[in-house]
C-alpha cells in the first residue's frame, strides 16, 4: 500500500470529490445512481465509494466485493465499491482517502462518496469531500430533519429529493429559514436547494451545474486547497498513529510495554509516566 | 491528572472491577441498583461507572454530573457517575481507565462498570473489568439474544434478570446449550447462569457470591494480574497516542504538519512518506 500511494501521488488531485449523505430513506442510492447517470452523459468518468459505517467488515481492504446500483454494473466508466469504516482507527479517516486516491489517480473525474448520516460519518464525509450534498427527503419526520446532527453545518448542497410528494416545499422553506440564520460572510458560499426525484432522474442536471458552481468558487477562492491540505493532514496523522501501533505490536517494542504495563498494573508505574517512556524508546 | 495519576498509582489494584453489560431493556440500570444494595448490605464500598457510549457530552471529564440510581443518593459508601465514551480516542480505554484507578485508590472495595451492550462497547468493557457479568432477559427476541454481538465470549457470569417472567427457563436453557459448545479446557473458569429479579433484589446475593468466586479463581489461576497488565496495556498505548496527536497541535509541530500536508495535496509527496516524516521530527 505503501509503495502505490507514493507511485499514485504525482497522479491524483484532478478529481472532484462529492460527499452524499442523509438520514436512511432518503434515497441516497437512488440519487447516487441517477447522479452517475447524469455524469456519464456528460461524458465523465465516475467513481463511487459506498462507505457503510455499521458494517464491521471489509477490514483494510482497498476494494470490497459488494457491487451495487446494477444499472452501471457493465458500464467501464464507473467504477462502484462499497467499504466498510466502523473498527478502523479514525473511521473513514483512513481507508476511504487510500481509495479516493486511487480512483483519483486512476483518471476518475468524479468520485462520489455516498455515506448514512450517522453520528460521525457525515461530519467525516464532509472533511473528506471537496463538495457535501446532503440530501432530505419529505415526510422523514416533522418539518425539518436537518436541525439534528447538524447537518446544516456541513452541507454546501441541499438537495430535497422525492420532491414529488407532499410536504416538499415545507421542508424548502424550513430548511431556507434555518440556512438563513446562519452568519455567512461576504463572499463565502451560500449553499443552493435543489430537489430531485431521482427515482425519474428530475433535477440531476441542476445537481451537476451545482456541483460543478461549487468547485469553481473553491478553486478561485483557493478553499480547495485548503480543504485538501486539511484533509491530507488528517490522513498523515492517521498513517503515523497506525504505524506506531504496528511498532508497538513488533516483538521488542512488545516486551518492553508489556513490562511497563506490568508495573502499572502493580502500582510501580502510573499510566502516563510509562507512556512517556513508551514514546521514548 | 498526570500528577493525580502518579499520586494514586502506589493506592490502586485492590478494587474488584465488576463490568454490567446487556442490551437495552434487560434491566441494567436496575441490576446495578439492586446490586449496589447487596453489596452495601455487606459493608462493602461501591463505586459505579455508568458509560454511555451515545452520548457525546461529557468531554474528558472524569466526573459527571448526572447521577442516578437516587436509592444511594445520599450513601456516602455509594459514588455513582455518567461518562460518556463516544469520541474519544478509544472509548472506553482511556478516561474509564482514570476514573477506575481513582475510584480504586480512594478506597471503594468494588466498582462496576455499567454499560449498554451496543457495537464494540461490551468488548471493550470485558477488557477494562476483572469480572464481567453478562444480563439477559425473558422476551427480548426470539430465544437467545447471546448469539449476537459476541457475548458469548465476554461473559464470566451470565444473569437472566426478570426471572419471574414467562420465557427465563428457554432462555437458561438456549445459553447453557451455546455455552456448552465452547471448547474449555481443564481449569479453566466455567461461567454459572443465575436468575434475578432486580426489581425485587431476588437472587442478587447469589451474584454476589459468583463475582466473589471468580475473583478468587482470577486471584489463584494468575488470571487476575494478567488481565491488569493487559488493561495497563492498552491504557498505555491510548495515553501515548493522544500524547502524540496534542504534541502535532502544537504550533512548531503543526506548522511541519501542514507543510507535509500542503506537499500530499499537491502531490509532491504521499502520505506515508509524510508520516514517516512525522514521526522522525
Amino acid at each position: 500500500m505503501r509503495e502505490v500511494m507514493a507511485a499514485l501521488a504525482p497522479y491524483a488531485g484532478n478529481a472532484i470529490v462529492v460527499g452524499i449523505t442523509g438520514s436512511p430513506g432518503v434515497g441516497k442510492s437512488t440519487t447516487t445512481n441517477a447522479l452517475v447517470a447524469e455524469l456519464r452523459s456528460g461524458g465523465r468518468r465516475v467513481g463511487v465509494l459506498a462507505v457503510d459505517p455499521s458494517s464491521p467488515f471489509s477490514g483494510g481492504a482497498l476494494l470490497g466485493d459488494r457491487v451495487r446500483m446494477s444499472d452501471h454494473a457493465t458500464d467501464r466508466g464507473v467504477f462502484i465499491r462499497s467499504m466498510a469504516s466502523r473498527g478502523h482507527l479514525g473511521g473513514l479517516a483512513w481507508t476511504t482517502p487510500q481509495a479516493l486516491r486511487v480512483l483519483d489517480a486512476a483518471g476518475f473525474d468524479v468520485v462520489v462518496i455516498e455515506t448514512v448520516g450517522v453520528g460521525q460519518s457525515e461530519v467525516e464525509i464532509a472533511a473528506l469531500a471537496d463538495t457535501t450534498v446532503v440530501l432530505l427527503a419529505p415526510g422523514m419526520g416533522d418539518g425539518i430533519q436537518a436541525a439534528k446532527a447538524g447537518i446544516l453545518e456541513i452541507g454546501d448542497l441541499y438537495v430535497i429529493n422525492k420532491a414529488d410528494r407532499e410536504g416538499a416545499d415545507a421542508v424548502r422553506r424550513d430548511l431556507r429559514g434555518m440556512l438563513a440564520l446562519a452568519d455567512r460572510r461576504e463572499g463565502e458560499w451560500r449553499p443552493p436547494i435543489l430537489k430531485t426525484v431521482a427515482q425519474t432522474g428530475t433535477g440531476l442536471a441542476e445537481v451537476v451545474a451545482a456541483i460543478d458552481e461549487h468547485h469553481d468558487w473553491l478553486v478561485r477562492t483557493g478553499e480547495l486547497a485548503r480543504r485538501r491540505t486539511r484533509r491530507a493532514r488528517e490522513e498523515i496523522e492517521a498513517i503515523a498513529l497506525d504505524t506506531l501501533r504496528a511498532r508497538w505490536g513488533e516483538v521488542g517494542t512488545s516486551a518492553e510495554l508489556d513490562t511497563l504495563a506490568a508495573a502499572v498494573a502493580l502500582g510501580e508505574s502510573d499510566p502516563y509516566a510509562a507512556a512517556d517512556k513508551l514514546l521514548r524508546s
